[in-house]
């Protein structure tokens, strides 16, 4: 039987251990929301200070040059591309994930458009994707006035059959982020390409939270997000892969100077850099920008791979546990048990989840809260211990017992 | 005669000099590229350590209601709205210049789509408006695939002829970025509505430079930039500006979360919040935006007649100055000496522009160069003196007597 000195234990023996001291966390907080908002690299406050004291207040202008500022997306996603399978020169980090993803669902209908046969016309996605990955597509869609269209899937059993000969671009969330399912990259993939449609991901849940590799998966297009997992920052800019095979062909209609093959040539046309760079779009925001690279270094001290089985094991131990200790309670496990299916976070509903995740909140156990009803708690195996999560079922199992919540209280959330 | 005792008693006697005291300069610097990016403000610093530290690393998640994250862009652009004519509600602070222009085109072209008569399906803009401008008129005209087209105009004097029956919307930037040309507002936008377009303006390089009362000439919608005169650091989020009377009728494709009526309803389904909030798109880099308050904070202690009077005398100072101390060597003003038609910048070509301006950087005169031959000297009185002024014509007229430049040095330039 499980018990706190058990995890103690399982704590001292975690090689990811001593990465917890690379974070700033607040006495008293067990923090189960890294999936929406990562922790503070500690290096960040140091960073922060060189780019505004030094590099904007002394450097001034030079420092686009100087500081290299101009090739932060490319530099910093080439630091990034190794936790997605991606090869250097193929992601960018820039702009948000909403944007990201216009562009990319742009390109793969334009590339969809000049393949031979019958017009493609249809995004296929899940009506259960996150709502913004949904608006884009339909505002993009709306927008051409081609007869595009957006088929909203209701369930992942019923994916493979929508997925048809008038389908240009598949569009899905790779962990979904309210049941924490993930998508079989490689077959849902494999899927698509034989109906002759393009495979767009979006790695909002996925990026530093469970191993991924694009590449390997033969992914055509995708997208991502730096604040969460990555811990880069609140807001920080997102990401996106064009792989080598795709960008000659990869056109968007986010066609900013920062795009353009000689952006200082100032010349009236636009023309598209070669490679990812075409990818990028405006001015991007420096302080937020660099300070990604301070989450991605912590990774650099670890691996995928050791991160995933520190995160099934935590993941494993707050079913268990919650199963086990508050067995009695109407929670409802949404997220898959098997582990191949299974992002970094675990969702249970509750009736009252919202006066529940508010008291757990209260009390220093930081989850969030989805409708419906659903209770998620993220696992981020750079920062959460084995004691944590005792401690957090514990917490919850106190109010759950003392029915120690309001359930009258008036709702809001936060990605 | 002006002497450089003439300009320290114009400092002695200007109300703006104290606010020089609120940026961090670098000693041996004369900074006179405010236009491109501006002046780093004293309380930035001390900004961002809240930010990172306090709301970031001790609130986490709980920062996006409890540090107002969420309501950064609208709380900001009300308070930028002053400087440009807006009302409060009408301006929010997001994404890049290059991306609000999309979303303002767009929404204009899709406001004249109602319109009854001939369809208009003609965006007008200059050949000499910054690339960046007519890249995304060009990206969203080829891809609305309706037949729109984008009309490059060769200069101002024909501009008003291009303005015909099948112009849906004109594009203008208010003041030119390489002449520092400023268009006249009120009287472009009266012809332009004339002729049954809308007006679309670009404050790139007015907002904090020059007095700009957008519901006073009547415009349709704007958009700018918060890291040039108003001081906001490297590449921050910039502006958007929706008068109340179209907000309606403001429709956009880039139709993130955040323009969502109910973001947190997570809905499949797309419904445009009312009001300003439907210009915006996705998650914003609060860092970065955050630090656009400490920039906007220094213009309250001021107002922009008082900043135009300064402008004008400091511009009028250099252009003097320059013509009766470096009247021997070939150099030609761009910028109109009619102070209505000035922005806050001058520009000279001169034959070996980019090697003189090289040699002044090097001397510690900052300013910027753009092809063709043109030496850009911005002028932000915030944190500019007449004696700056005086020690900058100096130090040219030095490079040029001494012939100090190097005309073989490799190009590269910074907008």
């Amino acid at each position: 039987m499980t018990t706190r000195t058990v995890c103690l234990a399982l704590d001292a023996q975690d090689p990811l251990a001593p990465l917890r001291a690379r974070f700033d966390l607040p006495p008293g907080v067990i923090y189960l929301d890294g999936n929406s908002l990562g922790a503070r690299p500690k290096t960040a406050l140091a960073r922060a200070t060189e780019v505004i004291a030094r590099e904007w207040g002394e450097g001034l202008i030079r420092s686009w040059n100087t500081a290299g500022w101009f090739d932060l997306p490319k530099r910093l996603g080439d630091r990034l591309a190794p936790l997605i399978g991606a090869r250097a020169g193929e992601v960018v980090i820039t702009d948000s994930t909403s944007l990201n993803l216009f562009k990319a669902l742009a390109a793969a209908l334009e590339m969809q458009a000049d393949h031979p046969g019958a017009p493609r016309r249809v995004i296929v996605t899940e009506r259960a994707n996150f709502p913004t990955d949904i608006y884009m597509a339909q505002g993009l869609a709306s927008w051409l006035a081609r007869g595009y269209t957006v088929r909203l899937v209701d369930s992942v059993e019923e994916l493979p059959g929508a997925i048809d000969a008038d389908c240009a671009v598949v569009m899905l969330t790779h962990v979904n982020y309210r049941t924490g399912y993930q998508h079989d990259m490689a077959a849902v993939g494999s899927h698509v390409h034989a109906q002759g449609a393009l495979m767009l991901w979006d790695l909002a849940h996925s990026a530093g939270a469970v191993p991924v590799d694009l590449n390997a998966a033969d992914a055509d297009l995708a997208v991502g997000c730096t604040y969460k997992y990555l811990n880069g920052g609140p807001g920080a800019p997102a990401f996106i892969w064009v792989p080598e095979r795709h960008q000659a062909s990869f056109h968007q209609p986010l066609s900013g100077w920062w795009s353009h093959a000689a952006p200082f040539a100032m010349a009236p046309a636009f023309a598209p850099a070669d490679g990812i760079g075409r990818a990028l779009c405006g001015t991007q925001p420096v302080v937020s920008l660099a300070l990604v690279e301070c989450g991605l270094e912590v990774f650099e001290e670890t691996d995928m791979a050791a991160i995933r089985a520190k995160s099934l094991a935590l993941t494993d131990l707050f079913i268990d546990l919650v199963e086990a200790r508050c067995g009695e309670h109407p929670l409802g496990l949404v997220t898959p048990r098997e582990h191949e299916r299974r992002g970094s976070q675990v969702s249970f509903t509750h009736p009252h989840g919202y006066a529940v995740m508010a008291a757990l909140i209260e009390r220093g156990v930081i989850g969030d809260y989805r409708e419906p009803a659903i209770m998620r708690f993220g696992f981020t195996p750079l920062y959460t211990s084995f004691a944590d999560v005792w401690d957090a079922v514990e917490i919850l199992r106190a109010v759950l017992d003392e029915q120690a919540y309001d359930i009258a209280a008036s709702r809001g959330a936060v990605t």
